[in-house]
């Protein structure tokens, strides 16, 4: 509880207070949000947990309600400011989602959002945020799938797109979790049926403003998948062709993205010099936090 | 406006459009919200829209407002769903987020946010959900910076980091739209006070779950690039050590990371094999929309 000189300094408080006690009986009667600090000075209320100082579980939607929690948060920010802290972090479970109006007219934006929940963000001091960003691209995948005994490469033509009567390699956007040359392997087989296995990333293509990519960022990987199998039986709801291309006929085919005669291009100087020429090669290593492990891409040098 | 048989099959709708009509002068006398249609079978709502079937601003909260785009919502998926549609996407202001429970409630999930606005989506169909996943990477780029007289490359000890006895290699975050090469060379300058430029990527590394990036996956490229002077100039606020160091030190060093080691050994295996065996170049295309353009990352070969 707070003394009464601290009360008597901040009048617009006490009355804040007053209407949260006497009128919002599903309220705390606490005046700031309770939340965890982290080491770079930010501090991360989560509305849904019964730590945060909002009590009860509100079935119902009222301006009173509201009101106290504006006042809160109010009152929260100018604590947090004084004592020097930078980003505060806002985690609101969807259902909650009627309090971030609240917030946002409190300087609050949305961070991100993910299925349940959105964070919002704020930024304390004076100068540019420092907030980091969430993920800013998107990962798609594809495999050029190559067959050694006949030096055919897999292509595919895209049901609903302008682009149907483009020969294209087959592949799609990555699943949470999916390392590149899992999500080639996957999206080969769904959309052709033929079976594979990773080599090697022949090249990466960074594009921005990418349309489809809601605003952010596309990555575009081509991964050297080895065919385990020739014999084609594709998913006709997301593709209408599907055949093995001589890679030579791919290289100068007119009807074919530029990125696709460029990575053919570079099979044929693989075919011809060796594909040690042209692969960025990959390992897989130990992370320094918990037990995890990371996939490292680059070229292959001897062991020294 | 409706004819009489076709209100007749539906009393719910009746008594929901008698209500929005009788009890909320804010709501349009519509009973469905207006969209647009993609050529994916999807349709898009923008409740920030004049045109999405809502009118009105609504300056304050009301369960009976509410009430009636929980109607309106309810019926428009009854005809969505009738229509053949697959993919519903709502896109809601932040300051209008009190409707995004009640979206939640009837199956919404969010898709994505960013700073003003909340897009949820519903996926109509039976089957599983073929919605298109929004970005899933954060990109962290690093600068190995090299001295070719000395053969030196420019590390740096982090301030409040576990790791702060650690010698690594200077970067951050990419800013929305920036190029590897330019988020290496703007890190390294705010960082170090180094000019530099970029000649190639050396690594690529993928690692799922990564603490910091709020579930998403993280990209941690490091690029090679090119002293243009070698006088530091460190951020002190960010940063509490840096030198230039061997690279044949940062090759077998134990205080650091392990891809930094990876990193100096690549790096050790150019100054005397030549670049050209451990770089992944770089070449700027035009993409086929727009006027944009692209980069590609790969290992160059000889013009064919």
């Amino acid at each position: 509880m707070q003394s009464l000189p601290r009360l008597l300094k901040r009048p617009k408080l006490l009355s804040y207070t007053w209407r949260v006690k006497f009128h919002t009986s599903c309220l705390s009667q606490q005046d700031v949000l309770m939340g965890t600090v982290d080491k770079w000075g930010g501090v991360t209320v989560d509305l849904g947990s019964a730590d945060c100082g909002l009590e009860g579980t509100y079935t119902h939607t009222s301006l009173r309600e509201l009101d106290a929690f504006a006042g809160m948060l109010r009152n929260s920010l100018k604590q947090w400011k004084m004592e020097g802290k930078k980003a505060v972090w806002l985690k609101v479970p969807i259902l909650q989602s009627r309090f971030v109006p609240v917030a946002a007219s409190q300087g609050f934006q949305f961070h991100h959002a993910d299925k349940d929940y959105s964070m919002l963000t704020a930024w304390l001091p004076a100068g540019s945020c420092k907030i980091p960003h969430f993920a800013s691209h998107q990962v798609g995948v594809a495999g050029c799938v190559l067959r050694e005994d006949t030096k055919e490469v897999l292509v595919v033509q895209d049901r609903n797109r302008e682009t149907s009567h483009m020969w294209k390699l087959p592949g799609g956007l990555s699943d949470p979790g999916e390392y590149f040359g899992e999500t080639a392997v996957r999206e080969v087989f769904e959309e052709t049926g033929i079976q594979s296995e990773f080599q090697s990333i022949l090249t990466i293509r960074q594009l921005h403003n990418y349309p489809g990519a809601f605003g952010k960022s596309d990555l575009y990987i081509v991964c050297r998948l080895r065919a385990l199998g020739h014999v084609i039986d594709h998913c006709t709801e997301e593709i209408i062709g599907c055949k093995w291309m001589d890679v030579s006929e791919l290289a100068t085919s007119q009807s074919t993205s530029l990125i696709s005669t460029h990575v053919a291009r570079l099979v044929l100087y693989g075919f011809r010099e060796g594909f040690d020429k042209v692969d960025i090669g990959m390992k897989e290593l130990p992370a320094v936090f918990r037990n995890m492990t990371y996939k490292l891409y680059h070229r292959q040098i001897p062991d020294s």
